[in-house]
């Protein structure tokens, strides 16, 4: 097991889908930050199941409670501990899967790695999990506003609906006003149509998270296996359910000529710019003040509400039942977990960066 | 700088393109692992430039030395140092650079991290540093032979040549018989032509390497932020010129409705095994035992032969000149660095796995 | 802040002496380890304040919750989440320390490492937070069970009163019948008169927790910088008071000529063993199989009830106030907090030691 | 294995007695700093064999040679890698030795956790390690310069010959004008002759390094597992031969009473400084600005020149023959060694206290 993300900025994870709650300490957060938990009470909101007639029925409260590690509403440098308590667990409704390997989730793996497996809703392979993640986040996130780094993420594709605007053609803010979060509102309603069709067939669909981080400084990222975009790869791909991750010009980029894939340097002033962007705010590994996009893939989520022929723990043939409270689309609550874990990785990064030379 | 990579089986390399020499020590590799330098030797000769006409002329002869950890031919437990001194320092190729920012190098955000730099060739930022890793990972593929675990990679896209069979369909030890290691023989004369022609353009171009894990022991990767495909992927973007990471159905899954994109369990005798595996090989984090496959996506490295305009450390507009020796795509000699990659990886993650139970 | 320790089995611990709670997640516990709240409830009851006359009278329940990583009465390989609530909270006690700086505390070093503190009992730095090591402690004795490993620490000396029989001409469980935790009754009885004559004098005084390792496997310990005893050497250091920290032959061991310190092997049986153990069962920084043995220096506590000059955060002289519940010695409920440091130390080591060598 | 030291500052080091070379990487050197070998060459002579009369009269030239990580005399931000070539490999020894077990030396050990051992002179126990140690420590010593922190040791012990003049008494840089490294002459003749009459009688005995570090910035150290005095605990512990480590009143401070061990605060023009300083330097463990001052107990070494009783791999009687070339006192050259681990430990929490506050 490994639980705990980020080598400055560190965040230690915990909790099961069914167990008696989740949460993360996050240590190395510096003393002096204005912590507003209402800020934190958003993000958990976005995340939250139930939020919309596209996502989850199933009702989370997701109430964080801060331990310790603030005091007179400032971060004090200690360990900040977050906790939540889980309120909905209806542990009978998971006695059917006991011994059965549901198809594409981790039942099987969990299983004969460790022995045994609490199977209650997935036990720690749920993305309940998530949930601590976007609340740390939220941490990392008042961290960034000190360094007035902005980080915002937006669904860009469901299915084979893929929104064809770049970010800078959008209001990125626009991602809010509607229940998939796509900027743009007439895509939105498409995505959002094709959601409720697929839920409507008991079924599930993938989808692309995009992710705009504007106003890093310069400078942060370290080479050579520590990589800013390794590193953001590292954190999306550990997103339940994630399969790819690309940045700036990704895998289009590979079709291209470095004649026009290179970012001519020009000068805005005092600041060393680039004409265009194709190195999507990373050179070498490390941000050079230009935006940082990415996109985040995500599968169609594994739990469908169809009958599916499996196996279980001794081999027989079962049927897997369709029941439950699932999301049929998993990217709109995904936005802010994606956010979550750029915000986690751009403030690491900027606390790391503090030691890169003398001054 | 963050310059190792792994937790248990830890690599840590150093080395300029240009200065003494480069290198690396593997903290953590079991005992009793037998060492083949040969074995060494013909990886490095498969990263090495000025291989064939598709490659830089640079010669380089990346011969590799043992200095520790290895006794009566086999590994001790204690740390392998392995040296590679810098043997083609024509340094005074790169005084024009000096002061100039190329356009998608890392001159500039080095700079403005450290405060200083080495020029020389690029520096720390050269892939000339992806030879520790070659030497570091044949190590790794010593102990997967003990595991029987295979790594594999090709070349299955260069430009808008993309190769459309998927790995099953081939022999993936063709890729190894002609020189831009595609193992479509048909498909690897088109790259040729089409590498050689961006060369004569003074050009470069991306493209894609195909990296295939087979036998990986089942239930190895740590969630839940150490995902084997989440540090696959961090091992992958941390290489030059690497802009996105795909594992198993990678972006194209997220077009898939669930029904179709879940993996059906079913047993092969005492096995468990899956019909289908867009899971890649990965679930929840953890491998089933089916075949690890992933894309990694090159974008057209930044040196290119024609000049292009830029700015200095000043600001003052510059004609960075096209000169030396440069590889026109990448890809070829890339892909004995994704198998590097993927064996320490997998390596890591085989000895991290022997502590999950109590047996 | 560094608030982990341990490198398989690692704890993250969190809080404040008089915030919301106190707690620590165990990641990298294996999973199928039976775990026994009850025991954990015992090393509680062993470390909690007011539990004889020798120690603090201040009460605190110190229950713990598990609120993850267990399952069935059995670890599963997720993290163990333990969280024990604050509850006997007096904040207004600690008011009058608010500015000042307590002679020998840590109110200076925090104010000027961090900029603000929490000040209310010494925040962060009081020994309060010894509780989630303790509570950690129990679930690595757990683990140790499985390897039939026990640690047993007792009080050695208190000021200049020191118990000159080994360890072996002693039942060292006999500790637990006397207040004081020292395993020689007539020892024991003098020591408590010296803690209860320095309580009545409104002071405190220092003491020696000497701890024994029984039946460590063979080969666990990780040169060169992670000895054996080097790392339990850290985990002692880092309880709060500790001032020194000895294994073998300790301090007294330089005196002696290497003719007489060397430990002769032979056989016993089957089994390699020493003559003598001044190497204190660990050699070239691993286990050879006999009794690991340490001491640990504590010094007197700060906190005295008598008055102290001092000055405040603005330079200004102020008289610290003597009041309060505190322990006039902290020994006798340090046993408890050795012994966990032990386990948790060994635990990590046996763990680590399991990827040594290809079997 | 772990052969890494440091966090943020941190070096790994690799290399046997008599393998090819032994060395170290310094991974996380600030760019910026000045880089003066010669500074370096002279603590390696500080610790080189063969200085003296009551050294070992084994020659090693322990020639460094900078790698990487060093451009036109700065330190880079890359890593920095030093090279120490093996000269004096006389192999042939050693044969006498392949399957015996030497007395409290690491040799049944190493069988025992690895299964096989480079058994030349020790291999990797060896403390021809150290070599890599003072290397980077000099390094270290050099970002120490641009902080004004300086670091100095010295022999306060030999055998039961001790030093009792506190280190304020005494000018220390004293100690490098005799070979014993003591500051007092008149005790330095006596340590001497201690150690001389010890060597003719083909035996070894032990002794104390004391160490004082003056001009810590105020504020470094990470609690509550990283407080400063604990991983300087185990930075000393890890050095081979030692057995015991105390810093400020240490092992005496447990005699004390609160009332007289308490350092009161007070005011020295806009300095908070302590009247007096049990609390050697550290508070709560984080540095106050006093100075920071430790004891290191080494056992006498192993290695005798008188025949001894043991065992073999097979359990039967051997003599081990007393022969080579040795130090019949270890802290001469150990001093050096201390003030490198030191060095180390300092410079990477200077650089880890970056980030505890904003400002």
């Amino acid at each position: 097991m490994s639980n705990s993300f980020g080598k400055i900025f560190k965040i230690t994870t915990y909790g099961e889908s069914h167990g008696v709650g989740i949460g993360v300490i996050i240590d190395g957060c510096p003393a002096g930050i204005p912590i507003d938990e209402e800020l934190m009470r958003i993000d958990m909101q976005r995340r939250k199941p139930g939020q919309s007639k596209i996502t989850t029925q199933r009702k989370e409260e997701d109430e964080v409670e801060v331990l310790s590690g603030v005091f007179e509403g400032e971060s004090t440098g200690t360990p900040i501990a977050l906790s939540i308590r889980n309120k909905d667990q209806k542990s009978k409704d998971y006695s059917h899967i006991k011994d059965s390997y549901r198809p594409s989730h981790a039942d099987f793996t969990y299983d004969q790695k460790y022995g045994n497996r609490d199977y209650r809703g997935g036990g720690r392979s749920s993305a309940r999990e998530t949930a601590a993640r976007v609340a740390a986040g939220a941490i990392a996130k008042m961290v960034l506003a000190h360094y007035k780094v902005s980080v915002q993420a937006y669904v860009s594709q469901v299915g084979s609906l893929r929104l064809e605007k770049s970010y800078q053609e959008m209001d990125l803010s626009e991602a809010e006003n509607n229940i998939v979060r796509c900027p743009d509102q007439k895509m939105a309603e498409r995505m959002i149509d094709l959601i409720d069709e697929t839920r409507k067939n008991r079924d599930t669909i993938g989808g692309i998270v995009t992710c705009v981080i504007k106003n890093t400084p310069i400078g942060i990222g370290e080479p050579v296996f520590d990589k800013l975009h390794a590193v953001l790869g590292q954190a999306m791909l550990s997103i339940n359910a994630v399969k790819g991750f690309e940045y700036g010009s990704g895998f289009e980029g590979v079709k291209m000529y470095g004649s026009a894939h290179n970012d001519a340097f020009t000068r805005e002033g005092e600041r060393t710019i680039t004409r265009t962007n194709h190195s999507g705010g990373i050179q070498g590994g490390i941000s050079n003040g230009e935006d940082i996009y990415m996109n985040v893939a995500f599968k169609p989520i594994a739990t469908i509400m169809n009958d599916q022929e499996s196996i279980d723990k001794d081999g027989n043939e079962v049927t897997v039942k369709g029941k439950g409270r699932h999301d049929p689309c998993v990217v709109p609550r995904a936005v802010p977990i994606v956010e979550a874990m750029a915000a986690l990785t751009i403030t690491d990064f900027i606390l790391r960066a503090k030691t890169s030379k003398i001054e």
